[in-house]
C-alpha cells in the first residue's frame, strides 16, 4: 500500500497505517468521551470509519475546561466532487453542529496546479467554484464557516506560511513526502500553506485556540511535519481525526478517484448515470449464479454496494445489519442490494443538487473577509 | 571572490564576473544608443559603474518601436539604509525621469526573515518602513512608482509566484544558489516571489510589456534562473543593467555592509558621525608621511574617499579629474580629500534627511493598490 497526500494505492491496511503513521486508534473510551458532549455518535464514529486520531484527549480536556476548539478541513480543487470526497465533510458538518464551533475550510487552489503538469490556474478556478457549491450544499452554517482560497487569501496567509517554512528543512520534506531534486520549488513550499489555517484563527483573535482537523488519512503527513513546528511558533498542535477512504467502484482497494469518470459517482450525476455506474461497475461480493448465491450466500465485506451503504448512505445500524445478514445468507441478491444503494444515492443526490443550485448565490457569504 | 544574493566577499573582479555570469559588457555602442534618448549620460554610465547588461539592445529596439518598458528594482528590508544602497536607486530615478516610465519597487520583507535565523517579522516591518522613507526621499514620482511588499501584496503575487515556481526545479536552485538540504523550504521558494514584478504589470495590463531591471550585480542569479521561465509563461525576458558595489569604508574589496555600524555611512547619520567615520575608517591611498605624499603622490584608485566621490558624490567629471590628478601628484593630501568628501556627503544627507522626514506622510501614495 502507498498512502501520501498525492497517491493512494494498493490494499489499504488501516491497522498497519496506525502504526506506520504513529497515530492512535479511536477507541471506545474516546468515543464515549465524545458522546458525553454530542449525546449521540455519528455512524462514521460508531462504525469506526473515522478510525484514528492525534491528541483527541487533549482536545476534549481543553473543551471541558471551556476552551472551545475550531474545525479545519479542506479541498484542493482538481476535478468534480464525487461521493468519496463528501465523507469527511459530512462528518465535519456533524461536528460543527454538535459542538457549535467555527469551521475554517481551505481551498488550496495552487496545490494540484503545482503537482499536475497539465493543470492550469483556469482549471483550478473552474473546479474551485464547482467544489464550493458541493461544500455549501452539505448545509454548513455560513455564520460559522469561513472559506480560505490560497491564491485569494495569500495576503493573509503567505506571511504565516513563511513563519512555518522557516522551521522546515528541505531534508524534512524530502523524508516526509518522498520529494526529489526534480520536483518544482512550489511543491516543496506548499506544505507551509496547508499548515496555516490550523493557527490562523489564533493569529486573528490574538489568543491560542485549539484546533481539530477531520481529514482522510492520506493528508496526515502534512500535519506530521507541521505539528513539530506549531509549538515553536507558540501555537497548540492541532488534534486530528482520521477517516478511511470510500473504496472505488471496482473494488475495495485504493480510494475513489476521478481519473476515469466512469469509476466515480459524481455529485452532479443524473439518476440514470448513477444506476448505470452502480449496475455496471460496482464490484460485487455475490456468487457467479443466482443458484450458487442462494445456496452459499454473498460476501458483503468485499461488496462495494454494501460498503457504500455502510460508509455513507445507510445511517441506521439496524437496517444496515439486516441488509448485511440477508446478503450474507443469500436471501438478498446482488441486483437487489444494488437497487437499494441506487435508490439511496439518487434520493441523496436529488436533494444535494437542489441545494447545490441554491449555493450558487451563497459563495460570497462563506468567503472569509479580513 | 564570492558573489551571491546573500554573500559578497573577496576581491571583486568585475571583468571576470562578466564571463562567469554570462552577461555582456555595457560598451560605448550601447551607451550611445541610450544617449540618443536621454540626451546626456548619467555619470554612473559614463564611469561604467553600471558596467554590464542583459538584452539592452532588445530593450532599446522595442523602445524605438514605441514599445515602452517599465523599471523594476527592490530592497529586502534587513537593516538601515547606507549610501551603498542608494547607488542603484539614484540611477533608477534617472532612468525613470529620462525615459518617463513606470517603476515597480519591490520590498521582499520575507527574504531576510527567511535567511537570517534571528530576524523576526517585527524587525522586517520596522526596517520596511524606514527603508521606504529613503526610497521616497530620492524623489521618485509617486504617480509612476508602485511599492510592492511581498507579505502585504501576496494576494496579488503568490499565484504568479506559483506559476514561476512550477517551472523551477529544486536541482536548478541548488545549482544556482548553492542551496543544500539543510536550508528551509521558504528560502527554496523565495526566488519565485522575486521573479514576479518583472511581469506583474503585463498581467495587470493584459499585454506584454518590456521590463528593465537596474540592480547590483549580486542579484543577477535570481534573474538568471527566472529568465529561463518567463518565455514559458509567454512573457518577455526582462533586460538587466548591472551595477558595481560601493566599496566598504575599510577598503576596496567586498561591498558596504551593515554588520558593524561603524563601517557604513547611514542615511540618518549626523554630520559629526559622517566626519568621524570618514576620518577614522576610510581606507586611504595616501603615503605614510606628508613629506613622502608630497614627493611620490597618493593612489586615488585604492582610496575609498576618492571612490565615493567617483561612485556617488561628484557627478562632475572635470572636477573629479582634477581631484584625481591633484591627489595622484601629491598636491592634495588625504585629509584634504576626506574633507571634500565629508562636505559632499553632509550636504547630500542634510537634504536627504529633510526629504526623509517629509516622506513619512507619503508612503500611502506609493503603495500599490489593486
Amino acid at each position: 500500500m502507498k498512502i501520501t497526500p498525492w497517491e493512494v494505492s494498493g490494499d489499504i491496511d488501516y491497522q498497519k497505517l496506525i502504526k506506520e503513521f504513529g497515530v492512535s486508534k479511536l477507541d471506545d473510551k474516546i468515543l464515549s468521551r465524545i458522546k458525553k458532549h454530542t449525546k449521540d455518535l455519528h455512524f462514521m464514529l460508531r462504525r469506526k470509519i473515522f478510525f484514528a486520531h492525534r491528541d483527541m484527549n487533549w482536545l476534549l480536556d481543553e473543551y471541558e475546561k471551556g476552551n472551545k476548539f475550531f474545525l479545519y478541513t479542506g479541498r484542493a480543487p482538481s476535478g468534480p466532487i464525487h461521493i468519496g470526497h463528501l465523507m469527511p465533510w459530512v462528518f465535519t458538518k456533524w461536528l460543527q453542529d454538535k459542538f457549535n464551533v467555527e469551521l475554517w475550510f481551505q481551498f488550496p487552489d495552487e496545490e494540484k496546479f503545482l503537482f499536475n503538469k497539465k493543470m492550469t490556474f483556469d482549471d483550478a478556478e473552474k473546479y474551485l467554484n464547482e467544489n464550493m457549491l458541493d461544500v455549501i450544499a452539505l448545509g454548513f452554517n455560513h455564520k460559522k464557516t469561513h472559506f480560505l482560497v490560497d491564491t485569494q487569501h495569500a495576503g493573509l496567509m503567505y506571511k504565516h506560511a513563511c513563519r512555518v517554512a522557516k522551521k522546515i528543512t528541505l531534508s524534512t520534506v524530502k523524508a516526509s513526502f518522498g520529494f526529489t531534486d526534480s520536483m518544482n520549488i512550489g511543491i516543496i513550499f506548499y506544505t507551509s500553506m496547508q499548515a496555516v489555517p490550523a493557527f490562523l484563527p489564533s493569529v486573528l483573535k490574538g489568543k491560542n485556540i485549539p484546533c481539530l482537523i477531520p481529514l482522510a488519512v492520506d493528508q496526515d503527513p502534512h500535519f506530521r511535519v507541521a505539528r513539530d513546528v506549531y509549538p515553536k511558533l507558540d501555537y497548540y498542535k492541532p488534534a486530528i481525526i482520521h477517516g478511511m477512504f470510500l473504496p472505488p467502484l471496482e473494488g475495495v482497494t485504493g480510494k475513489m478517484g476521478t481519473t476515469g469518470t466512469q469509476t466515480a459517482i459524481f455529485t452532479t450525476d443524473t439518476p440514470s448515470e448513477v444506476k448505470k455506474k452502480i449496475n455496471k461497475y460496482a464490484f460485487s461480493g455475490g456468487r457467479d449464479t443466482v443458484e450458487e448465491h442462494r445456496k452459499k450466500g454473498g460476501n458483503p465485506d468485499i461488496d462495494v454496494s454494501f460498503q457504500y451503504l455502510k460508509f455513507l448512505f445507510e445511517p441506521d445500524d439496524e437496517k444496515l445489519k439486516e441488509i448485511y445478514n440477508k446478503y450474507k445468507s443469500g436471501e438478498m441478491l446482488t441486483s437487489e442490494l444494488k437497487e437499494i444503494l441506487i435508490k439511496k444515492i439518487n434520493v441523496f443526490l436529488k436533494e444535494h443538487q437542489k441545494k447545490r443550485e441554491k449555493a450558487k448565490s451563497q459563495i460570497d457569504k462563506f468567503m472569509f473577509r479580513d
